[in-house]
């Protein structure tokens, strides 16, 4: 109620949108970054003719698209939001595809509400927008003073929230959202600023219900006398609103620079992470969708040879790594392909952006670097050693896990191909080439790379930790001990057949993972087998206690996931037997 | 090289601080949000007498306490930093908790980056320093223009972020980082003030040594020529400093309100957030030093009940989960035991605070409420469904699932009791109190509820899917299906004696969670079996696909973890034996 009339200027007179066909490109974009206002959405879209009355009566009933937050299972929602402070952000993501990547005159409005401005990712988003000058974005603050339990830190009190915004580099106006003159002139004066604009429009929670307006406890609780509220805002209306179509779609074009699919010989050494940047610029000269960004460390993660090859479809987003998946969601939800990377440890700081992302059912795909204790000297805030359990337990994302630079070519372009959250997981250390450049991986595979009828045991690994199988099998050869090697490079989907059948037929398991023992890999290991009823000797290796800084071989020992552990589990486990 | 000239001024007539008692409450804290300045922290310690050269050359070494960013191994370090834009929020804490807990003079002196600066987490930290008045706070911004890969947005004009802190309420400076009396007249300005301050220091990275000053791709790098710049930063000098040292402590008293231990009687139905709530207000009259933070939910998460209670202890962190969970680390590094809660779904907002805070060996006591689908009709964006996966993969991290109201309230006590990074996972739903309340409880514990030697089969849950599994077993009993019901209240660590002994005896185990299948408490099963070499049936019912709103019912039934999903179950794994 504190933004309806807002929402009625903008529909009536500025949003740019055939409802009847919200594929069109050329329409505008209208975010809810306060998702709660799903009401007042909904009733836009009621009087918009996109939904009918029946329709919305369905309200947050079980089944119906109207949920309790906006989603986009309904055609007109581009993301999800009721994680305040992802629409702003996201919207960002949005308008910098179509300004940068279009050309396109679209516009992109976001109504915000006054309590989301304490969270920093607004202003990563006003911080971004400022400084890549997007002309193309609106936002409209529903500053009605109380948020769910009580009054915000500045009230209606605008002034400290207009002065950060024009200092970001804004067109800033603060209004009586109320007034409908003022909005009106508002939203002409934003959409013609040479950059972003924000509108701090001052309104009453519950505007013009006496009973509730301006009160503090109303939160989401329902009027306690709706027939007289109705009474009160008029009577029984059908209010129809006649929103204007966008113009025709513009073409645009985008350069292609031919690269290579990157290849590396048997025996070199290479690092994963060097991989993903070469397939990255390769994919890139294949799929004009594909577009990258970094956090401010594309010399690590080595996005910035994406970025050296294809300069208009890469985006700089700083160290603002909520900005960045929100960028990403922003621009797939305009058919782009992001790539976005950082350090995996780094990516955590996005978690709830990427939880967001599965529930925008967005196409994202994610690359955190500088995996495990291996990273070596930097120390523990600089290791992703949760990363595999967190992106692991987002709804249909996939992980994977590369242990060689030809593997990670062909999943980097999986990952092009497959539609959905996905997380890439890349290793800062050079390690040997293991595969030729033309062996097939596919997501939900692995790669059994030692196996015979000898077998006793059977060793599980990804990236770093295969190479410490691989030398632990050797060792075990020798002993006379024969060892079967797993590349579990799909960490998931995961291949549950081959491990299934590689614990029955040799009785006993390690499996050696850089993460923590919870929620990674052997934890997938054992969980396949419980389930399917298969008994093994299991043995996990993992690192359970906090690791520091030192070369990478002395972390790997120190946290008991090199070969010579692995040697010792074995013997341990097969002794055992 | 480029913040030296900044700290050695700090050092020399600033900071008070005793380096032999860095237990001693009065001194100042000197926070390097800029974590890879680790060398500079190190001379600094060097300077002052803290270690000597020996130590120093260990620097990133195996073993070493000089670890490649600061950790609290050393005891002169408050909190980890080392993942950009913590410092700062995590001092706004320590700020807090000496000014309006303990009334104390001490100062907070935080060395941060410029490039840091597009954290949205620093600007939390500027708005609620702000908000709070900190004048004990006071920030040094490096502003050396280069991050690791390029120039910062802003480079040394730093005219927009003087204006965005200044609107924040702080007192603020630019100055030349490198001009010592500019330094000098600037702290002095900057202690004297009567809010928190910054210091935006324009500065020169690789200051004094012209092969690498200013330079880009310099970042992290051995210097080419190391004694080149010996000589021209001085030759081998060793420099001392003598810091002076804080005024004695000064006693404080905090209020104390007498609250009586909750209990609920048996069958009454409670939801396990409003135990929390009343823990929380009842430990509070027992401990002084518990505190609590919300990220103003209070009135969903029941903190609100501590804060009626306890006023003085309770702070009202708004929407900005990142600064909360910072706030509360800051708070434990000066002894305090704090309380953060919000809504389960958005402390995924702060998971790379809380992975930090582990590093930091913290007191830190999460509470999540609002927990999986049988929130009903606020849909998905609103449900921790990720919470035990991401929680449980934090290093030395405590999960708890309370299954009533009086087990609640002995699990919050028993977070107050244990130092550690600790999480409670509370139900939005009213359920049956199950347990008198002088049961006992313990982390690491379980609670069989149903047992005979007759059973077939054993049901694992958690919170509301305890309630399911009380239901099924009830409805089997009916149809001569003896099972076995374990309450798994303490997901971590987990009580793997009871449930391999359950296990082994009944040949079936059914696990059911209100919770995504990756990471949950059927892995902790499985894998606590299969650790144990022990083979059983089992069956996991968890949720896998995206819920939307509705009725919890309708929810957990759709999601197929309610009593008749769990009786299939049973039915569909003992049949198969």
């Amino acid at each position: 109620m504190s933004a309806a009339d807002l929402m009625a200027v903008l529909f009536s007179d500025y949003l740019r949108y055939d409802f009847d066909a919200p594929e069109n490109t050329a329409n505008d974009h209208l975010v809810f970054s306060k998702g709660h206002a799903s009401p007042l959405l909904y009733a836009l879209y009621k009087a918009a003719g996109a939904i009918d009355d029946e329709e919305l009566l369905t309200f947050r009933e079980f089944g119906s698209r109207l949920q309790g937050h906006p989603t986009p299972e309904l055609p007109w929602v581009d993301v999800a939001t009721g994680s305040l402070g992802q629409g702003l952000p996201i919207s960002v993501g949005i308008a910098l595809a179509a300004s940068r990547l279009e050309q396109s005159d679209l516009r992109v409005w976001v109504l915000c509400g006054d309590s989301e401005l304490a969270e920093g990712s607004m202003w990563e988003a006003f911080e971004h927008a400022g400084y890549a000058k997007l002309d193309n974005l609106i936002a409209i603050v529903d500053v009605n003073r109380l948020g769910q339990r009580g009054p915000t830190m500045h009230e209606w009190d605008t002034s400290s929230l207009a002065a950060r915004a024009s200092a970001c580099g804004w067109d800033v106006q603060e209004i009586d959202g109320h007034d409908l003159e003022a909005i009106d002139a508002a939203y002409t004066k934003a959409q013609d600023a040479d950059r972003p604009a924000v509108i701090f429009a001052r309104t009453k929670k519950g505007s013009g219900v006496a009973a509730v307006e301006d009160k503090e406890n109303q939160h989401g609780k329902p009027l306690a006398d709706p027939e007289a509220a109705v009474e009160e805002l008029g009577g029984i209306r059908s209010l129809s609103v006649s929103v204007q179509s966008p113009p025709p779609p513009k073409p645009f074009e985008i350069a292609m620079a031919a690269v290579e699919r990157p290849t590396y010989q048997v025996g070199e050494k290479v690092a994963t992470r060097g991989a993903y940047g070469d397939a990255l610029a390769w994919i890139g000269s294949i799929d004009e969708k594909v577009v990258a960004l970094d956090g401010e460390v594309g010399n690590s993660t080595y996005a910035e040879r994406f970025a050296a090859k294809h300069p208009d479809r890469f985006f700089e987003m700083y160290i603002a790594e909520q900005q960045m998946v929100a960028a990403a969601v922003g621009m797939q939800a305009r058919g782009w392909k992001p790539f976005a990377s950082s350090f995996g440890a780094f990516l955590s700081r996005a978690y709830d952006f990427v939880r967001m992302a599965a529930i925008s059912d967005a196409d994202l795909k994610l690359c955190g670097s500088h995996v495990g204790v291996s990273i070596g000297p930097d120390g523990p805030s600089q290791m992703a050693l949760e990363d595999i359990a967190s992106l692991r337990a987002v709804v249909g994302s996939i992980v994977l896990y590369p242990s060689d630079a030809n593997q990670a070519v062909q999943l980097v372009d999986a990952m092009r191909e497959h539609r959905g959250v996905s997380y890439l997981r890349t290793t800062r250390e050079a390690t040997p080439v293991l595969y030729e450049p033309d062996e097939a991986f596919r997501i939900g595979g692995s790669r059994t790379l030692r196996s015979s009828d000898d077998d006793v045991v059977t060793l599980v690994g990804a990236g770093i930790t295969l190479r410490e199988c691989l030398s632990a099998a050797d060792e075990l050869a020798g002993k006379g001990i024969a060892a079967r090697v797993i590349d579990l490079y799909s960490v998931k989907p995961v291949d549950a057949e081959t491990l299934v059948a590689a614990a029955t037929e040799t009785g006993a398991v390690v499996t050696v993972e850089d993460h923590w023992t919870e929620g990674g890999i052997g934890e997938i290991v054992a969980t396949t087998l419980a389930d399917a009823g298969v008994s093994a000797k299991l043995a996990r290796l993992a690192v359970t206690e906090r690791p520091g800084s030192g070369p990478p071989e002395a972390l790997l020992a120190a946290a008991g996931i090199d070969a010579d552990h692995v040697v010792a589990a074995v013997e341990r486990i097969t002794n055992a037997r």
